[in-house]
């Protein structure tokens, strides 16, 4: 025990961005103030995907930031080449920072005969070795337990509510699109102070497919801001927002946390009574930060923060329910007021 | 490939009872007109579970029925020891029969620094090479997804709505006692026909302690019926019984899977404006089942239509949402009325 | 022990399809005479992908003919969701059945700070517990290795070889396009009674890019066979036609077990002096049946004998070097003569 | 690799006390001069086991002790659930530390039908991810291979032969109550300078129930230390003290390495030949500690000392067969003399 | 589920023989009226072992035999081998009958930085999907423990017993060589109806290498039975023959389980004054058999039986302490009175 | 955070010898500068192979180096116990050096019913916790992929090619001994600046047994390079030499990775037109190094280059192909004109 050196431990944390968070991640170095590392991703003329990075890993904590979004297939594919190029390379640890997790949603059998798919996905990551996940928002927060390596669920929630208090509306209910959100809608109600309610949608007697919506809970003379974890087609946001201005609301403003939204959702979007949409930057979507009525805020910020405290040794407690004001006002830069 | 013979192979499933269930699993027995399969538990003096069975299983499909109940650590190592003795002893397979599975509350990190304990217990059932698990009504659908082996989650509300049937009670409304568990209220709503609400709690401005119970929705001159997972102490069941009383709620019914009701939960019950608390056998409970205002309906024929659709390679899936008509029957047969 | 039935066992093989090779599923369930069965795919407008089958497979055994082709990560992300379906549903095995594996190239570290992507996906398969995979003409056959599951790869060679006997070229030679691919021209060469040759890129002294193509060996006079494992412009195919006709060949023939060709590689090909390219149906491909110089000849009788054999527990053994007569005259049936 | 900086390390280990073992790391920590970490254990009405540790363990190396005694089924399910908690929260590795394992017990299959439930424990520890095991005087030395994380089986012996010592007694036959102690009852006696003999326990020809405990090898005129992993009732210990008492043995002691004992054994100790028992701590026991007969040393120096070492990465194998002096007098401070 | 038909299963167990098991593999299969399989043991120059067998096994319960005796690392990587050409090969299981198996004496960490070679041998056994193990007389019966799959563990004793009762010796001692084997001494007392010794090695004061083998028990004047698990050079028996000798007994046979006598062992036993040493065939030992003062049994009959019943689906219970008196008849046998 | 202090590192890595390569080992340590660990290992007579090291290795990062030469069974098996020895030390990494692999020749199922051995001893490897393996010219690259593991497959390729050059030939044709490797000759070619050609034999009409080497490609008064992966008898290479010389070849030497030559492949070489063969030391092998025809590079540098860069936590990618200078210089060193 009389030799000992010290163990080379590099200064900053090494990130890599895969093809589908390159704006992301350069949000999340600029942070950090660290480099973006050097990749090489083909997409094969036979259709294979082919990554390589270009420094070597060896013995490092490695990041890499790879949403698994529009084109989820792709998306993980590549990821899981990644994190298997980076163990194979001798990373001594590789964490996955999946903004968004498109297969979260495919979190039950709620039928017969169908795959829990991402139960699928996270074995499949553990499979090739992934050290540890970061992501936000997953469809429902049991989803972490399909993981047996730590998987840590950041929230857009406190990013989104100061956004919503930046934009200053009072006498506020928040409303769930349907019951299955309530307890969500419960969670941003109490942090904005407000009340709550919940869409239902009930079968009309005559005819099968017309369904008529109900708002469970008093919507009349307040201001509404409808809550959900994705919007594609912002379909159900302005179903909910017709229901509540039906029903005597004043202003309607929404916020989700995962902006899927192309063309269709757009255009629906101009047409519907809202009159903001609140959303994060988990998917590079330049026709949303393009939209007028849409409000993008950053939580690159945010995932930077872990990254830097998980490469520090640090907790990340304190970034769950309540991120720090600073790191809020680090998101919020640069959104449309 | 001239030599062939008759694969033997047994008319009725091996089913044995672990010390949780025994009358549970009796009941299962007369529905499939089998024999409860011999055996010994022993709980030695320094505190260890021993468990032994009293005939060979060798290439038997073996179900193992053990509710893991009001004393979970005890039930769980007993059915983790029944699976390795019976793999061990060569069953060709073991499905583990949990009526109820208390950790699968335990389904979330919803603070930092916690265990999520259905998840170990999932992982602990696999690593002993259970085969199969039946359970019914987890905590939330996800926990499902916590094993990579086959789960069937079997749900009690065709046979609890049944029993509301019966009873006949009209202009009905379901109040899911908070926002999380909305969603299920829905489905006994459309299940009963029936509109739906759910009870708020909010946080009184001058007291921290004082909660004030809102309810969102109309229950103003409705009949109601209360519906929850689990019940331990009626405290939430009563404080949204009187809290719809108090918005002029007529008539007042409470349904729960799982009775977990001890002598508190019991004088609460009697104490409260609940008129009848129906609820299944997944816990042997002799008090429950003595007490005036409860309605017990046994899930057993459920579970044996289970276990004998399993034994004869036929699919499960009408079981689920909608069960047999005969099965549910049979379920109500000697529930109060 | 007295009490014994007959294990309920079904006559024919469930095979299934998947959204890769609908084709190709129904020509092997047309040789077995079975049913293909009963699935919904759907892509999400937000890119997922699900999957469902309609009828119990429980205990049943299981065959998914999915080709991972042209959209390799869609392909098998989609196979990963069956598995997990049917394994869930209680099916007694499932057995993948992949007529071209894309991935089966990438098979090597050849190069620092790359993924083995074929060994990623075995290890995928494996997780998710598929029991077996059928697959033809891996890259390597070392690939076969990446299993731990039993993976069978069959050889299009004694089909491809049948084809070219039937147009009936004598005084052959087989080339392989460069050393990498001369074992494998060697056993086209045994089969067929010929000599071998191949193509040696090497690097001309003053430009760095210009290229020579040598042929090793003779082919002065000789009608030449140029055979590949798989195509995808035809450049390789072309460049090494060029050669020989320039060192004297006569007719020039060429046999590749997987054609991935789409428009560019036809245009190629017809302006190459190949005068015919035989290919098998391993992948979807009507342009490719279309092109006046391509036969196209089917193994998926050979597919479906193996299914047969596994599903009357017989050994395949026969299958792999030497397809029986009966079954190679199934493939060459309808092929262009 | 121009960069480098220290690898954040803590100074002192992080040790956590279970439920079971609160005095016991209490004495652990004094030892180490380190603070015992901040915990939360709950058992809820319900029955389930909660835990929660209030500070950060990111890349930390923690220890967590419990020992698995007079509760095993809730010490044992409550471990797993604090191991699982501290890998999720990104602890670099969690050491179990049991000072007691009770089901080490249930070591093999001494008859057909039962569970090896030793084994079942070690891959449930495995399972959740434990990465070292710290134990002592297990009941067979095999248990260690039923782990294949490491796992350290620390001895009583030199501790326990220590207090004998100072006790003083001379002419000593070390006494194993039946066969399969002998083996470790001649590891006392080398230690010692010790003969050795054995409790030998026949059936009497007339009554089926009657046994005659032989003793063999010679007691007479010798004094007596009788030797045995546990005690609960001190029955065995009774019978063999009195059948050396019977055959001529002047005193005898007993010492045994984890003291079980309750009301009961406490009553036979006090009424049998036994002058003196030496017991060690590994079991928080109060009425143990209160007996007169009773002396109890404490092996807390000893897991401390293994803690450290671990920590310091230093070797551990000094501390197996022969404690070094200063530990062992540690051990024996403030022990009835 | 209408159309059902018969699994084709055979009416005899498959049974293959490693290269270490020839003759003890055509026993089993004789008694058992079953063909050995077809097998092909290569042993190629460069010192690879190559195994393969001659006919399918798909879907086929496969038993192979091979005991790992006095080539154990041949022996061992050779089962490996076979194992997984089975797998591969679709075997539905494979049971690995290791009659005897050296490497269970590796079966703790004695002392510090050796490996428990008997664990890494049962992790290689799961890791290639072996099914079940069948063996002899484990060094130890915690071994057992090391494997997750079924091992079932035969014991020779009744055989031997019965060969020491058919010499008809009476007024008998059972003595181990030593404490370790004491435990097992008392059963064979137990089954001859016998009392009991052990040898007890000390040190002599004056010089470090003599040692003084002392017998713990009485011997005057009675028969001895000597017993061991296994004996490599007679050197133990030898000694402990002469000492009881020396303390006046009269007769002295001796019983081990393993004879992996050679040249050496057989010399020191005809110089000892053992009258007869009783052994079993587990391993292949031409030598053993011709020796005047050797009687082999033949444990042959006893595997035949288990693996009989395994293929009918029978319970093993009854052949582990008292096997049936036909089967115990069948072992004798041939053997020298 | 506040108190920090140095993680005890290690300056020099801890290299152990496995019985197989003690001067292999010794070479690697004498360019590191670095103590040969302590180790003993016995043969037990009863054929057991026992190991165990003198040292502390708590985490440490340990390199074990054992080829798997001439005594495979007997080699492997002793790597896997002293990674299992290792790593219960607790050993924070074992590498696992194995300058040849013999069964890496097994890496497919060419014919059926035969077992894959390389995959089973990379899964043998995983097992026992392996952290990584350094190897040379494994006889696929694709082995590389049978571990999950980080595998580094080194070449001989430059440090041979510097042999030949140091000779001085020129006007050079690389000649593979079959097509199957022809694709390392051409590797050999463009390093060389070489043309290539490769043996084809094929078979006589007349007598079944008689095969006549062909050489496709031109060396008719050309120097000759023949070079191959492992040679046992040199049968090969002579006869490739022979058939070389028969075209008109003029000079003829040979390079092979793995010189597994005895008696026998020594006379042959004598006898044979081959006028220097080059090979390496990953075999310790006294008889090839006092052969006149033999030149014996070192890799020793090249694997002691390996273990540094890994300890010090740099890449490894330089030394795949084009091996450093110095190192190559180093390889070179007392080794034959």
């Amino acid at each position: 025990m009389q030799e000992v050196c010290t163990v080379p431990y590099s200064l900053e944390p090494q990130v890599f961005a895969g093809s589908s968070s390159r704006e992301f991640a350069e949000r999340v170095c600029s942070y950090l103030g660290a480099t973006l590392g050097d990749t090489t991703i083909i997409r094969f003329e036979e259709g294979n995907t082919f990554v390589k990075f270009g420094q070597s890993v060896r013995d490092k904590e490695v990041f890499i930031i790879q949403t698994v979004g529009v084109s989820p297939n792709d998306d993980f594919m590549e990821v899981l080449f990644w994190v298997d190029a980076m163990k194979r390379a001798s990373a001594s640890s590789v964490t996955v920072v999946m903004p968004h997790f498109s297969y979260s949603k495919a979190d039950k059998k709620d039928e017969p005969h169908v795959s829990i798919r991402a139960r699928v996905c996270a074995d499949c990551l553990e499979v090739v070795n992934a050290d540890r996940v970061i992501t936000m928002d997953l469809h429902s927060p049991q989803v972490q337990g399909f993981f047996r390596i730590p998987a840590d669920n950041l929230h857009a929630l406190p990013v989104l509510c100061a956004c919503v208090k930046k934009i200053g509306v009072t006498d506020l209910v928040v409303v769930a699109p349907d019951a299955g959100f309530a307890k969500m809608a419960r969670k941003f109600a109490t942090h904005l102070g407000a009340s709550v309610a919940f869409g239902d949608k009930t079968r009309n007697d005559h005819t099968e497919k017309a369904h008529v919506l109900e708002i469970v809970g008093d919507v009349s003379g307040k201001n509404v801001l409808i809550v959900d974890d994705f919007t594609l087609t912002c379909g159900t946001l302005a179903d909910t927002a017709k229901a509540v201005k039906a029903r005597g609301a004043r202003r309607v403003l929404a916020a989700v946390s995962h902006a899927l939204l192309r063309a269709k959702g757009l255009r629906v979007l101009s047409e519907s009574p809202i009159e903001r949409l609140i959303v994060t930057d988990t998917l590079d979507n330049a026709g949303a930060s393009a939209h007028p009525k849409i409000s993008v805020v950053s939580v690159a910020p945010l995932f930077a923060e872990a990254i830097m405290r998980i490469h520090n040794r640090q907790g990340l407690s304190e970034l769950f329910e309540d991120a720090p004001e600073s790191v809020v006002t680090e998101c919020l830069r640069g959104c449309k007021p």
